[in-house]
C-alpha cells in the first residue's frame, strides 16, 4: 500500500511525537505567542502536528465522561445503601449497567490499541471499524438508559410521595418528559451526522483521502499565503 | 447517467409490471407448476421481474407491522378508559406514540415515492436516503420504547398489587429483563448487519452496481445451466 501523507500523520508514536513537540517548545523554546518574534514561529511545527491532538482530546473528553457516569453510578448505589433499597433489579438499572461496561472497555480498548504507541498497525486497522460500531451501539444504549431512567424516576417520585401522581401531568413531569424527547431528538441528530457520507472521515490510501488530504493541503497553503501577506 | 440495467428494474412502474405478469400467468396461461409442461415455462417472466417483488415483500411486511402496532396503541387506550387512567402522561408513551407517528409517516411516504408507479425518479431517488436513515431512527425509537415500556410496567404493577416488590426481582422480574436485554441485544445485531458495508446494496449506476449486477447475472446462467442440463 502507498505511504501517502495521511497515514504518515496516523503512525505508531505520533501522539508522543505531538507531547515532544508541545513540551520542547513550551520548555526550551520560551512558549507561544502571536506577535511575529521567535515565539510566533513556535506555533508552527505544534500546529502542523496538532492533528493528533484531536485523538488525544476526544480520549480526554471520554474519559471524563466515563469518570461522570462512575460517579452516577456510585450516586445511586450509595443512596441505595443509605435507604435500603437492592441494586440492579430494574431493566433500567441492567441496561445502564450493561452501558457503563461497554463504555468502560470501549475506553480501555481505543486507550492500549489507538494511543499507545507500541501497539503495530494491523490491530490500528482492525480494530477503528470495531470502535466505531461500539460507539453508536454505546450511544443506543445510552438512550435507551436515559429514557427508561427518567421514567423510572418519575413513577417512583411522583406516584409514591409527591401531590400530584404522574399521570396528573404536574409541571415537573411535563417538563422532564420534554428532557426525555430532547435526549431522543440529540440521539437522532448525532446519527443524522454519522450516516452524511459526506462528513464521514474517508478510509487511508482511498482516492477520497488523496482528494481530502490534496483540499486541505490546498487551504493550509491558502491560510499561510494570507499570514505571509498580511 | 448510464441506463444500467439495474436501474431499468426499478423505473416507475416496476411494481405494477409484476402484479401485470402474474395476473397474465394465474388468470390466461394457466398458472404454474415445475413439471417441464407449459405451466413451468410460466414461472420464467415472473421469476425475472420477481426483484421487484422484495419491495412490496417489505412494504406489506411494515404494514402489517404498522398494524400491530396501533393494535397495540388501542390496547392501552382501552384499558386506560376501562380503569379511568390518562392517556399519555409518561416519557414512554411520549417515545411510544412518537415511535408510532414516524413509523406511520414513513410508510405513507414510502408508499407513495417508492410503490405509486406515477411518482417521478427524483422523488426515489431523494427520499430513498432520508427513508434509509428514518427507518434506523425509528428502530432506535422503538428501542427506547420498549426498554421504558417495560421498566414501566414491572415498576407499576410488582410494586402495585403482587406479593413480590420489583426490587426483590421474583422470577417474572428476571424474566422480563432479560427480555428487555434480548431486545437492545436484537437492536444492536441489526444494526451490526446494516453498518457492513459489503452488505449494503450498491448506489445505483455506481462501479459495484455494475459489478454487482455483473455476478447476479452470472449467477442466473449458471442456475439456468443446472436447470437445462438436468
Amino acid at each position: 500500500r502507498v505511504q501517502t501523507p495521511l497515514r504518515r500523520w496516523k503512525c505508531p508514536g505520533s501522539q508522543t511525537t505531538f507531547l515532544f513537540v508541545v513540551t520542547w517548545n513550551l520548555h526550551w523554546r520560551g512558549g507561544f505567542a502571536w506577535d511575529r518574534s521567535l515565539l510566533h514561529f513556535n506555533w508552527h511545527p505544534v500546529l502542523m502536528v496538532s492533528g493528533l491532538f484531536f485523538k488525544l482530546v476526544h480520549a480526554g473528553m471520554m474519559f471524563v465522561a466515563l469518570l461522570l457516569s462512575m460517579l452516577g453510578l456510585s450516586a445511586v448505589f450509595d443512596f441505595h445503601q443509605g435507604v435500603n433499597i437492592p441494586n440492579l433489579y430494574s431493566v433500567h438499572s441492567w441496561v445502564g449497567i450493561s452501558t457503563v461496561f461497554l463504555f468502560s472497555s470501549q475506553w480501555i480498548l481505543g486507550l492500549v490499541g489507538f494511543l499507545l504507541p507500541c501497539s503495530p498497525p494491523w490491530i490500528r486497522s482492525s480494530l477503528k471499524p470495531v470502535h466505531i460500531w461500539m460507539g453508536k451501539m454505546i450511544l443506543i444504549f445510552s438512550l435507551a438508559s436515559c429514557i427508561s431512567g427518567i421514567n423510572e424516576k418519575l413513577l417512583l417520585t411522583l406516584n409514591g410521595m409527591s401531590a400530584a401522581m404522574y399521570s396528573e401531568l404536574p409541571v415537573e413531569a411535563v417538563f422532564v418528559n420534554f428532557l426525555g424527547m430532547l435526549i431522543v431528538a440529540f440521539g437522532v441528530s448525532v446519527f443524522g451526522i454519522l450516516f452524511v457520507k459526506k462528513w464521514q472521515r474517508p478510509e487511508d490510501g482511498s482516492e477520497n483521502a488523496r482528494v481530502s488530504y490534496q483540499r486541505r493541503s490546498r487551504s493550509a497553503v491558502a491560510i499561510c499565503n494570507i499570514l505571509v501577506h498580511n
